[in-house]
């Protein structure tokens, strides 16, 4: 049963590319979405002509000032020979490709439009890591910044208030660590497809080559409560917490729900969107929660008719590893207070009834920040279509997916829900 | 006869707010939304709850940089009391908030949304000509900067351009400063509300004050011509043909069309958007012409099933007085190499046929980067309302108005057309 929310004309995703993340020197904005464009295009599986594109939505957080050059809508547009037809840049923070994907699907189902390019990029690798702090500290409310707060710590002090009302420990965290290692390993586009077991096996064959001391960590959780191995970043937020700084691209293409099936039997169809605003960190009633996800996921669960029970596979904004915890919750999976017992319980594995972030997720496929939204979706796009080779959940019948983006502390969040038709 | 763009749902303009634009030390960029937006509330007819909402769009364009703080969706919708409400900044360079205009029509006649904020807003006055400089760089193309130029030397480029091709002189450009410095003297907004008339009086009467040698400038354009009253910046470009930095915030409310009744018996419609993408200075063939502007018009004139004659005023992205004159002929009001003479002729005055920036324009109003695509939207609701006070331009059954904007060299450009009915 279908509540307020309606869209006037139906949008569906046929195609779906992303560069490889990580920290690349030879490789800017530029480079990057020509690569995830390539990929796009060999993904619609009818084909389509680049000249049927109406219209371009780029997310990017901060290349103004990470590179110093703003304004990428229509160099982007120039890139891929799209002028002159509109390019739009959408910013919210870590959400911003995310909210590229929203107005890409407006721009479509007021009818204005039929085919859209949606994507986001960032190219943060090049600066200093002080440059690249200050830089993502302007995703922060201006008062967490003034208060000292950087991401780490905002994450350290979400973290620590769950803790204290659910009675989570930080081990419980080091699940989400190693479900995430575990699943990029087996995703070539990662940036750390590694899991932790094998960073553990190349310390040791490292220190044994060297003739040092070799360590005797017995398990993951081991190696992960090794300070050195683990450093302490803003408690309870170790290094293995956070998520890296990247380089990325990313891209969807959506066309009016009456065109998919000339470009592809295999269409995912956007039948969830919802987004929210929240306020910072010094205003929020409880830090338990995300009220802008929540808001989101009101939205779209409202124009699907869904509910959170009927989503088989979503991608969720892991920045830090207590944030997919929190969004495990505030989208209904389970229940507050729940979720880092489902993840010890391996319900969000690759096997388990509700996998999360099959991708590695931000913390290890990277997060390029503009390029995440979009990347997302990517992710889904192989998921439903059965394509996500060794890390293709073994879910029977799987239609239904979603990815949830959180830009901030939560000042901006979305839900999107896919479905394959 | 309408052409192939079209909206599922219509949309009109129901409020429209500004603060005043000028350079305002002790106000930031939440003091300026926050007038804008109380101004806006005043404004509908019958009176609106701003918590009917649903969600909000804000333009900027280098908030991130002049006053190192990003995402700016979820500031001002917690500033208004909007959170948990989604929020939405748009990127276009000085087309920012013309986007965000655009998106909120798109959200709405998707029908998704019923009731829409959108505005923009930019704070630019408290950082050093240099480091503004530096950012408004950022919406020139990559190339056009590391060539040496800035946006005067590319607008003085374009002029070169214009006059060898039709020969136009830089008298003609005059023509454009004193229009706008008269209508700006009527606008109370303006942040230079005088006339250049006044200025010469003024700089006469200091000048006996301080019994030093007074001018004894016959008329504005020798006062123009004189370069200790208007040095050159990049020739042809002088001091009075740029448009200064400025702080300011304006913004606008979007309902569904079936909406309207009840909120104003004197909605403007939203009959026409366009919007287009352009390259680089370097790769345009040919500087006298804005392809993104002519792509924009195409769209809008089809969506609306008007022509350029139909337009009876019109607000355009005059960043340097030569940009005023191409787009009056890329929005087919005059024909190539006419629109100077149509200035030189009175055409464009407030008594003209065709009057073009009776606000003052970006010249004379002001510059606020990110708040001037929904400024010259307020300028319009006015202006067809009939509430444009002194500066009403006095044309019969005045019931269509348009607004043009224009980011970096032509990278972002847009068309709206507003009827009243």
């Amino acid at each position: 049963m279908r509540g307020r929310r309606r869209l006037g004309r139906g949008v569906a995703v046929v195609g779906a590319g992303m560069s490889r993340f990580g920290m690349f020197g030879d490789k800017d904005s530029k480079h990057l979405f020509a690569e995830a464009f390539r990929e796009m295009l060999s993904t619609v599986d009818k084909g389509i002509d680049p000249k049927d594109i109406d219209a371009l939505y780029v997310g990017n957080f901060t290349n103004d000032f990470f590179v110093r050059q703003g304004h990428w809508g229509p160099i982007i547009s120039d890139l891929l020979g799209h002028t002159p037809k509109p390019a739009t840049r959408t910013e919210g923070a870590c959400a911003s490709s995310a909210l590229a994907f929203r107005e890409g699907v407006f721009a479509i189902a007021s009818g204005f439009y039929d085919v859209v390019l949606v994507g986001g990029v960032e190219d943060m690798s090049k600066r200093s890591t002080e440059e690249v702090t200050q830089g993502l500290a302007m995703a922060a409310s201006p008062y967490e910044v003034k208060a000292g707060f950087t991401f780490p710590g905002v994450f350290g002090a979400i973290a620590t208030a769950y803790f204290a009302r659910y009675g989570a420990k930080r081990e419980h965290l080091m699940n989400v660590t190693v479900k995430s290692h575990n699943n990029a390993r087996l995703n070539p586009k990662a940036q750390f497809n590694v899991s932790i077991r094998d960073i553990m096996n190349q310390r040791i064959e490292k220190a044994k080559s060297k003739g040092g001391p070799v360590p005797s960590w017995r398990d993951e959780k081991e190696f992960l409560r090794d300070p050195g191995a683990n450093p302490v970043v803003a408690w309870p937020m170790h290094l293995y917490d956070c998520c890296p700084i990247s380089d990325g691209a990313s891209c969807v293409l959506l066309v009016a729900e009456e065109m998919a099936k000339s470009l592809t039997d295999s269409a995912l169809h956007v039948v969830g969107i919802g987004q929210g605003s929240g306020k910072g960190l010094h205003a929020k009633e409880d830090l338990t929660y995300f009220e802008a996800t929540r808001y989101a996921a009101k939205e779209a669960y409202d124009l699907s008719g869904l509910k959170p029970e009927d989503i088989q596979v979503a991608e969720v904004h892991d920045c830090f590893s207590i944030a997919e915890i929190l969004h495990i919750e505030d989208l209904g999976f389970f229940k507050p207070g729940e979720g880092y017992k489902a993840v010890e319980e391996g319900l969000t594995g690759l096997s388990g009834s509700k996998p999360i972030n099959t991708s590695g997720g931000l913390k290890c496929k990277g997060h390029p920040v503009g390029a995440t939204g979009t990347g997302q979706i990517v992710e889904i796009w192989k998921q439903l279509r059965g394509e996500a080779g060794q890390r293709q959940v073994p879910i029977k019948d799987l239609r239904i997916g979603a990815t949830q983006s959180l830009g901030g502390t939560g000042g901006t969040c979305t839900l999107t829900i896919l479905e394959r038709r």
